[in-house]
C-alpha cells in the first residue's frame, strides 16, 4: 500500500484543534486542489466561502448544532453548490438559461463533493485534520442569508480545518462485501454482514468511550432513520432555483 | 508543494486505455480507500457495482452516449448511492424508517461524491488513470434495471479505470478568485475574471485540437444550459423513494 492510499485510509474526522494558524497560502493551495478534482462536464459549480468573521463563525456554529469547533477552528470553509456563474456565463451570450433540473441540482452537489474531497486529502497532507459540517443544513436560510448567497447556489456543507489536538481511532466501516458488488445488485448476504459488523462498531465504541456508548451501526441508523430528515430542505432549495422540475 | 497535492493537481480524465488489467486486489483497495472517506453521519450511503460482464458493458457503454471507453476499460465501477442497507438497519430492529427527504438525497449523494473521488485518488496514486461517467444517467432506468438496482439505490455515475493510453493535458481551471470567496459570496469580479479566464480555454482547446475546437468556457456553459438536463431524472427518483418531500 503506497502512502497516498495509507493517508486516505488513515483519515478520521478532527474536532479539536490547535491555535496553530493555517496560513492563506495554504488555503490557496487547498482550493486549487480541489478545483483540480473532476467536475461534470467542465461546470465547476463548487464556490467556497472561507469564514473569518468572528461572528459569522459564532452563529454558523450555534446554527450548525451547538459545533463548537465551527467557532474555534483555525479555518472554516462553507462549500456552496453555485450555478450562478452559469447564469452570468448566459449573460455574456444573450443565452436562455434553462434552470431548476433536478439533473443539474446532483450535478452541482456532486462537484462540490469531489472539489471538498480533494481539499480534505491536501489539507491532511500536510499534517491538519478535517471535519465536514452538514450541521449547516439545520439553519440553511439563515446561512444563506449570512454568507450573502444568492438565488442559485446553496450551502452544502462546512469543513473545519487545522492543527489537530486529538487522535481518535479511524471507525471501522462496513465489510467490502456489503459496499461491492459484482455484476449486479445482490444484498443476500447483507443483513448477516451488517450483523457481524455491528459487532465490531459496538466495541469501537466501548472503547473509545470507556464502555459509555453501547450502540451497533444497524442501531444507530436505524434511530436515525425515524426522525424526519430536515424536512425544510425541499422548499428552501426550490425557492433558491433548484429541484423545481 | 508535497506529492500527493502534485498528485490531485495533475488529474486529467483518461478515456483510452492499454489492455493491461486492474487486478482485483488493485480494485478492492480502491474500494476501502473509498470507505475511508468522511460519511455523514456514518450513514456509510455508497454502494459499487463491478461491471465485468461484457454484455453489460457494452449496454452501459451505449445507454451513456456511445462512450465506447465504458465497454473496453479494464475496470467499470458504478457508483450509488444506496438507502436500501437503512432499511435493513430498520427492518433489524422493528423500527419504520421515515424515507424520501431531500435531505437524504444529499446526504446519500454526497457519500457516493466523497467515496468515489478517493477511489480516483487511490488509482492515480498507482499509475492509473480514470475517468467519471455522468452519461449514465441518460437512460437511468435502463442502467438500474441491468444492475438490478432495487428501491432506495440509484445510481449516481459511473467511472472507467485503467492502465492510461494517452496524456492529455491538465485542462485550466477558474481563477481562484472566483472560487474562493471571504465572509460572503461577492461575485462583483467574476464576470471580468471570467472574460479573461475564457481566453486560457480557447487557447487550451485550440492546443488541443491542432484549432479545429475554438470554444471559450462561458460559451460552452452557455450552450448547454440552453438545453434541457435529463428532464426525466425527478420522476426517476421519486418512483425509487427519493426527493418525495
Amino acid at each position: 500500500m503506497n502512502q497516498v492510499i495509507q493517508l486516505l485510509n488513515a483519515h478520521r474526522s478532527i474536532r479539536k484543534f490547535t491555535d496553530k494558524p493555517v496560513s492563506q497560502e495554504q488555503i490557496n493551495r487547498f482550493i486549487q486542489a480541489g478545483q483540480a478534482a473532476a467536475t461534470s462536464s467542465f461546470i465547476q459549480a463548487c464556490t467556497v466561502i472561507q469564514v473569518n468573521d468572528s461572528e459569522k463563525r459564532a452563529s454558523l456554529a450555534e446554527w450548525a448544532g451547538n459545533q463548537t469547533y465551527v467557532k474555534e477552528a483555525p479555518t472554516f470553509l462553507v462549500f456552496c453548490a453555485d450555478m450562478k456563474r452559469h447564469q452570468l456565463s448566459c449573460d455574456m451570450h444573450d443565452a436562455e438559461m434553462l434552470s431548476g433540473f433536478t439533473e443539474q441540482f446532483i450535478t452541482a452537489t456532486v462537484d462540490c463533493g469531489l472539489f471538498a474531497q480533494n481539499v480534505a486529502i491536501a489539507a491532511e497532507s500536510e499534517g491538519l485534520g478535517v471535519v465536514y459540517i452538514g450541521g449547516l443544513r439545520n439553519k440553511i436560510d439563515l446561512v444563506s442569508d449570512a454568507l450573502n448567497l444568492p438565488e442559485l447556489v446553496y450551502p452544502v456543507f462546512g469543513m473545519c480545518i487545522g492543527d489537530p489536538d486529538q487522535d481518535p481511532e479511524v471507525k471501522p466501516r462496513l465489510p467490502l462485501d456489503v459496499v461491492l458488488k459484482h455484476d449486479q445488485y445482490d444484498d443476500s448476504q447483507d443483513k448477516e454482514l451488517i450483523a457481524a459488523y455491528d459487532q465490531d462498531v459496538q466495541a469501537y465504541y466501548k472503547s473509545r468511550t470507556g464502555g459509555q456508548k453501547d450502540m451497533t451501526w444497524s442501531e444507530q441508523i436505524s434511530g436515525m432513520l425515524q426522525k424526519e430528515a430536515r424536512p425544510h430542505m425541499l422548499s428552501f432549495l426550490q425557492q433558491r432555483g433548484f429541484l423545481q422540475k
